[in-house]
């Protein structure tokens, strides 16, 4: 769009500021330089109209501060969260974020992963769930909920303890016979443990638990199935269920609603992911264990961004906690709906 | 992290393959080339490790195929829709998405603009608050839903007709007298339209309506007054609202439960957005009136990218539809409990 005659350069700038071109260089490379320089060298930028071209920087120095993330789609909570925060910590140290989603095809992960190498980012976040993946060892990658190898840090939430909180959690809020929900994923992944947790608690408490694991071509039926067959004269034969994810639990309580059991009087579920309607963590679906999002994302990108890469762990679980959200037995109060004019300001917009 | 040393060039390849020098290039910039040629180049980038530099080509070509969105967040659903249709969008047509988050500052927007400029974009597609945004005349942007002057093309949803059809949808169903509930935005938008749409229809109509404007800084206090205040011996004077959002809508439910008022049995609530829960379009969260999100994420990659600007309209208005979603007094299918492969499929990752 500029005309390569009208563009100022950087030499142009340090004519106007009375300074040498190292120092407008360094102005513009955020190194230390006198508050009085900067203002000068700032100045004759903003006279001149002269903008830092980013493009010819990365040439020269070989570093673009651009981080992609590659991920399903952000039309999912749990992702949208993600590339949320993944974005805020991006920008809080200077880097910008390229997005690329695959749609949950295994072959346009492999696709985004060289689009992204062609246009020179200095790292790759990913959550993906192709297990050949192709990695470019020279590039600086972190895996999101999947492990790769030793040379792959992989960040997830501590899914196995997850996994115990929710059977502990059930039985102290007055569940006896426990039901685990999960539809199997096509490939193995860091989530898995959620099941292992759960039934390990279950074993070493001495409560009867009883798991079922559908193959997602049958979708919800066989969970409708399954509870079917476990009423008898209109009362259930359990009363808890921890689901893999909370898409499912919420899924879980209209097939017991439909079906007369009340939630969570009879039957108490809890979902995985901490999934908030609306972005607004005050109004959760289903009670939940929830995945510390922000904190994922911000330790994906200082593990990406560490100029050290000699102590990085290869796999690090950050902790979950639980959150009541309607569908067990605590008192469901309405308080974030009154007087939340903190949560609310800045998004009175129609949003 | 390359070594200029080591690294192949555009004329190793060419001399790998024995072609030309411009046939390499146009095949790696999609030009027409015989497709023999295009497999002997390709193979012989494969075996060199040759890797496009985009980086070097949009200094040359002053063109990047990057396009920036800046949005408030991709933590709530409809912006988390809006940022996967425009990559979806862009993808499809080779470019690539740098994702710019503002957490809805509008000092943040500005700094969002030029951080993206700096960074040599091709254009900007945003959906920001500053009705003071400094916009670049050389770079192409497309705003979505605000409308800043005859040069800025905005896209939206047709939200005058959305609050039309809300009224006309309520009386329908049976409602009598309706309400129309807001929280008053700090800037105008398109989104104000629906509450001239709701109003007109029920005028001419002849329909009776109360509108209620409430300032954020009180939350949704004033909604549960205002609902209180119409409740006359445990019965409600009113029997039909529309709300601006569907997280007003989704409170809104919350409030007349907790006030022992049946939704829909006596009042049918309408939000606006279509926010799905879990992305997942079969998972409404209440009956609503949807936006065009994935038509307005094309319409507005295809107004950015149009190589005639000349007749670009100011302002883009895509029609909406109505989706029933529990708070209206449609019979409720959970038909999409069951028998939903195709749309689980490839979805079974624990999300």
């Amino acid at each position: 769009m500029n005309k390569k005659s009208s563009t100022p350069t950087m030499k142009d700038v340090a004519r106007e500021a009375g300074v040498s071109l190292g120092t407008v260089s360094n102005v513009f490379n955020g190194a230390q330089v006198s508050e009085s320089y900067k203002i000068k060298v700032e100045e004759a930028a903003r006279k001149l109209g002269y903008k830092v071209n980013r493009y010819a920087r990365g040439l020269k120095t070989n570093q673009t501060r651009t981080v992609a993330f590659i991920c399903p789609g952000t039309d999912h909570p749990f992702f949208g969260d993600l590339a949320n925060y993944i974005n805020k910590a991006l920008l809080e140290r200077g880097y910008r974020m390229m997005l690329a989603i695959t749609q949950y095809s295994l072959d346009m992960e492999q696709k985004c992963i060289q689009m992204v190498t062609e246009n020179k980012v200095d790292g790759i976040i990913a959550l993906t769930y192709n297990p050949d993946l192709r990695i470019d060892p020279g590039l600086p990658f972190v895996s999101i909920d999947r492990f790769y190898s030793d040379a792959v840090p992989c960040v997830s939430c501590d899914n196995y303890s997850g996994g115990t909180l929710a059977a502990r959690k059930l039985i102290e809020l007055g569940a006896t016979k426990l039901l685990f929900f999960n539809i199997a994923p096509d490939v193995p992944g860091e989530p898995d443990k959620r099941q292992y947790g759960f039934e390990s608690w279950c074993r070493s408490n001495g409560i009867p638990f009883e798991s079922l694991i559908s193959s997602d071509s049958l979708a919800f039926r066989p969970f409708l199935q399954s509870i079917r067959e476990r009423i008898h004269d209109g009362k259930p034969d359990f009363d808890g269920i921890f689901c893999n994810t909370d898409k499912m639990a919420y899924v879980v309580c209209q097939i017991l609603k439909e079906q007369g059991i009340r939630v969570p009087e009879e039957v108490q579920v809890i979902g995985f992911d901490g999934t908030n309607m609306f972005g607004d963590y005050l109004m959760p679906c289903v009670s939940s264990i929830v995945q510390p999002v922000q904190d994922m994302a911000e330790t994906a990108v200082s593990l990406l961004l560490s100029s050290d890469k000699s102590q990085i762990p290869t796999l690090t679980c950050l902790p979950v906690h639980y959150r009541a959200g309607g569908t067990t037995r605590e008192a469901v109060k309405l308080d974030y709906i009154y007087g939340t004019e903190d949560r609310e300001q800045g998004r009175s917009n129609g949003k």
